[in-house]
């Protein structure tokens, strides 16, 4: 078998496997509960709390569990625009973020708030003057995501937060960080965000857990009420044996070693496909190693993707959350049609190998040959 | 150990555990995902929601999975009540719901919703006539709880049902079953309910994932936004692993074999606690056997609860959720303070012996010889 879905999700690492064992053995008491068996469980969350906030450079009472990325990023988007409502209802996102982001934003402009939509280069990258001239003193949250995940593009997220600092002083940033988050550094106070979304399945953690960061004092308006769990942000209890595979994922970052090995076969990768005539890399040169995206025009999407599953070799067509819908992400990139319905997710993993790519260029050179061009 | 805090969280049972193995062993892959490996993890998936409708009666493409009871609560409340918006703005509960249910509807009276808290009488039952009264066309929404997680009272949501059906043709009826599921008949059909809450947690599942019942051509705006999974009504990567162990525990139900046991020791602890002078049982007679809510005048709650725990007898004072705050439920209930403030839940499961009932009601009797009376 050839991953290379792992923008999509990741097999558990050993470390995340053995700490959802504990959990689900010995602390799967309600860390609410003030019982022995209650507060057995509330320590072993605060030692995952603790593990996320050194992986975040911030304080443990700035992390707040969620059940995932779409939790944590509805979270963000809706409980501060609500709690900023009466200081203003203008808002800001790019034209190229996860379908939980923009689909906040769409619920929030049906609801009387006003949205603004920063395009973006046939890279995805943000424009800048764009966003610039966009901010001023009526913009009360802004979102732009640190890593697309269809593209691997890195977005100038420090920057972006000096722009908003000097122009639109009343606005919260947020940063979804779902496919940075373990692939490169996330140091939310130097890069100057309040709230960032993370999940674990992307990091070799179970479905089901994520973090969000979010800065001591920012006020949120959470639509997820209940118990009062993670400081009121994300009530209902804790799903701890997921939150303990994050924990266990966490201890086995390792930045630096990883990214060296997934270069490797990132740029195997790309030499190959561009060998290939007609092919297009669609990821700009300095995304983040860790996606490839690759357009082989006549040859739809849907077709490469059963040719290769055949072959034990598992890519995607865009996000698995988009499920085989045109991506608005080439469509706002305006990315030819021929490029957007030929278009390949490879994503990688640190247990990704050499060979694998080997396997799949071997593959897709197979499957020019075997498949009519539809043209 | 004596664990009499079911109501709170479960251990896991054995096909629970054996089946998130299986998640995380082989069913890892994204069930979004087009190829191969996420076709297993969708075909995995759809088993569970075959379960899932199987112990609700009802049809699967009416199961919804969600993170929890707290996440499911949530959704179809804000849910209901936006769909609903431009129909009508009044909407009804009671006064004794889980506080997921209670910070939702408080969430939209602050946006513009009008919400009528229906009385209970001091055993926690809902005022019918009081209900009858409040029913009316303008009505959009009406959500009553099954079983109450304090007291362990029964609603008579099918007699509930046919009032709405009656008085408010408009309304959607959702119920809390979190508490009562796999523990009595939840028959959604039968019981006349749109909507219904689950969570896996409270049956020896683990923590992280539960069902929402949405019967066929209900329509919910759901504020879980995003990839558009499980029908655009909980968006995100479902939690495999939780909804595995979910899976796995309702294989194990058993509702009248459970329920003979823990009525046994039930009945063990009434007669037993009934001989204690100046004890009062708050739960009624006809309550599930699975929650006996008892005060002690004179004795709190919290020196009670840690005194048997350092015995390593574990229950609750009020609800976890609530964390050691004055319990909402019997205050509505209209219990005198002494009674709350030295009431105990004890919740049990089918793991649980008379045995252990012993324990506890020499361990509660030792508690009241060393325990100096607060009056």
């Amino acid at each position: 078998m050839v991953y290379f879905d792992n923008s999509a999700t990741t097999p558990l690492c050993e470390s995340s496997l053995s700490e959802m064992k504990a959990a689900v053995d010995e602390f799967w008491g309600n860390p609410s509960s003030l019982h022995e068996k209650g507060l057995e469980a509330e320590l072993y969350l605060e030692k995952a709390r603790k593990m996320s906030s050194d992986c975040l450079c911030c304080a443990p009472d700035e992390i707040i569990f969620t059940s995932g990325g779409t939790q944590g990023n509805n979270i963000a988007i809706l409980g501060s625009a609500f709690a900023g409502e009466k200081k203003g209802k203008t808002l800001i996102t790019t034209k190229i973020e996860h379908p939980s982001v923009l689909r906040s934003f769409e619920f929030l402009e049906n609801r009387g708030f006003n949205v603004k939509y920063i395009s973006v280069d046939s890279f995805g990258r943000v424009d800048l003057n764009e966003l610039e001239n966009a901010l001023n003193d009526d913009v009360v949250f802004v979102s732009v995501m640190f890593v697309n995940n269809e593209l691997g593009t890195i977005q100038p997220v420090g920057e972006i937060s000096r722009l908003i600092r000097k122009r639109a002083k009343k606005a919260l940033f947020h940063s979804d960080m779902v496919q940075a988050f373990g692939k490169m550094r996330t140091d939310v106070n130097r890069l100057g965000v309040d709230i960032a979304t993370l999940s674990g399945h992307k990091i070799h953690a179970p479905k089901g857990a994520g973090v969000l960061f979010v800065k001591k004092g920012t006020k949120l308006l959470s639509p997820s009420l209940g118990g009062g769990q993670e400081k009121g942000i994300r009530s209902g209890t804790q799903p701890m044996p997921s939150i303990a595979g994050l924990y266990g994922a966490m201890k086995e970052i390792n930045i630096t070693e990883s990214a060296e090995k997934v270069k490797k076969i990132n740029s195997f990768l790309r030499d190959a496909v561009s060998g290939i005539e007609g092919a297009f890399i669609n990821s700009p040169s300095d995304a983040l190693p860790y996606v490839l995206n690759v357009s082989f025009p006549g040859y739809p999407s849907e077709v490469l993707l059963n040719y290769l599953s055949e072959r034990k070799i598992y890519v995607s067509s865009g996000s698995a959350c988009a499920k085989g819908k045109k991506s608005e992400i080439l469509t706002a990139a305006d990315l030819s049609s021929e490029r957007i319905n030929s278009s390949i997710r490879l994503s990688f993993s640190r247990y990704n190998t050499i060979d694998e790519a080997r396997a799949f260029v071997e593959a897709i050179n197979a499957a020019m040959k075997d498949i009519k061009k539809s043209r």
